[in-house]
This record gives structure tokens, sequence and C-alpha cells, in this order.
């Protein structure tokens, strides 16, 4: 899946993010999107994920898979951080 | 799965539910344990799954699969109010 397919959640408005998936469906007609978070904005991904496709594309789009997993960093006193993701794939019915 | 597999997340301290969902597979020899969280404690059950399973049971235990999904409930006022929920399902290999 090409990147621009991909909406990574960060600390913009709610809705930027929810209009962002839907336009990827119906604008640009996208099969399927990747919605993507780290860390605290894992909850406002799924929460993204839930509104696009169960309020703005009803019956339209599902969830087709949830991964969840980690990624390990060194911050900036040298130490070793693991930080959780998430990848929720919408998929068009 | 019985009840007493589901850890539920909420905001007690982070390592009790750690601890929690590695007890059910070591003490209590579970095969399968449920982490389960709504709204804002989502992300904290990602990252207690990925902890314990990645950290704590490192090649004993897998997260098998995730789900999301929404409720719908009535809030104090009356008005509809959605909240997300998530439920990760770790496995003994």
């Amino acid at each position: 899946m090409a990147d621009d397919n991909t909406i990574f959640i960060g600390n913009k408005p709610f809705m930027n993010y929810v209009t962002g998936v839907v336009m990827q469906f119906t604008t640009k007609n996208e099969e399927q999107v990747l919605v993507k978070a780290r860390g605290k904005f894992i909850s406002r991904a799924v929460d993204v994920a839930e509104v696009a496709a169960k309020r703005f594309l009803n019956g339209q789009v599902d969830v087709k898979d949830v991964k969840i997993d980690s990624e390990e960093f060194e911050n900036k006193e040298g130490k070793q951080v693991r930080v959780s993701t998430i990848e929720v794939l919408l998929q068009k019915k």
C-alpha cells in the first residue's frame, strides 16, 4: 500500500484526521486506508478509525485488521526506550 | 473464555496490570488472557499487552488478535455518547 493511503495520528484537531480518512475513500477513491499511531496517540487512532468507519462511512467501510507492536529507540539521554504502535486497516466493503 | 482471564485496564499503577497478565499465564497457567479497555485507556491496554508479551513473557506469549469496536450509551445529560473499545488477546505459544 502506498504511503499516501496512510494517516499518521498526532495532536492536530481530531476531525482533521477523520476528514483525511474519509477523503482517501471518497475523493481519492482508495480501497484501503491505514491509520497509524504511536504511544499516547493510540487511543486517538482507534477513535479516528471508529468514527470514520461507523459514523461517516457506515456500511461502506470496515475495520479489516488491527495490529499492535513495539518500537525500541535510544532517547536523548542514550537510554533504550520502548513505545507501542498500532495500525488499523480500513477497507471498502 | 471465562471472565477471570480478562484484565480491564483503568487508572491503577501500570505495573499492576502487567503483573496481573503475567500471573494469569504463570501462577494460574491460563492459555489465553484478554486485555480490555475503553476510551483513553486504550493506549495503556496496548502498552500492558506489549510489555507483558515482549518483556516479561518473551518467547512464551504472542499477541493473537486485536479487535476494536464502539459502544454507544446515554450520558448523565441524556445525550448519546460513543466510546471506542479494544480487546487484545494474548495466547501461549
